[in-house]
């Protein structure tokens, strides 16, 4: 099936639900269906949750290319999507994900490894 | 301490990695440090990050109310935060917490408790 924004429509119902932001996009979080790590976040428009839908392969809008992008299409660290939920205001998407491969582009297992900020002292 | 936003600072090496979106924020994930859920989306400027960081308290930027908002100040559900990492290109925030309570407004566990969508036939 091509990746062709054209192939996928969302649901009214679900439409109905969501909440985009002024560009059209909301923000999308992947996690680990086995472990529960929180693997990256991006962000998807209608036509980037229709296909992850109707594909379940993660499936996003790139601002920096503006086009669709299925995760893995050229690393091959593609997303099996297990389950896909709107949150209680309908502006964010959970991803649980069977993850191919490191989920971040720096190799790295996910977005955020290795990556903690430093806490001020405990009060 | 009060919740005043003239209270905290963000470290310079902090502010140097953060990308933030034209408004000013960028988004922050918080995860159940025991569990691993994922618990809610909200959004964070440089102050709630500096006054997260500095009281160890979920601290976001209410967009409504353009304000400083201290998650549980009101409903008692707190989030002590063990970790926050930034993500690979400096626009994403992951915070693991200790929930107090239901995270979401409407008493739910998670936003995203029952909010599950339907996907596609598995190919």
């Amino acid at each position: 099936m091509p990746l062709d924004a054209e192939t996928y429509t969302l649901d009214e119902d679900i439409r109905s639900r969501l909440r985009m932001d002024t560009s059209g996009l909301v923000p999308a979080i992947a996690q680990d269906a086995g472990t529960g790590e929180v693997l990256m976040m991006a962000w998807m428009n209608e036509e980037a949750l229709a296909a992850t839908l109707a594909t379940r392969e993660g499936t996003y809008w790139s601002r920096s290319r503006q086009e669709l992008w299925r995760k893995g299409a050229t690393s091959g660290n593609t997303q099996r999507v297990a389950s896909v939920a709107l949150d209680c205001d309908g502006d964010t998407i959970l991803l649980r994900v069977e993850q191919q491969g490191p989920a971040c582009h720096t190799g790295a297992p996910t977005c955020f490894s290795g990556r903690e900020l430093t806490l001020g002292e405990a009060s």
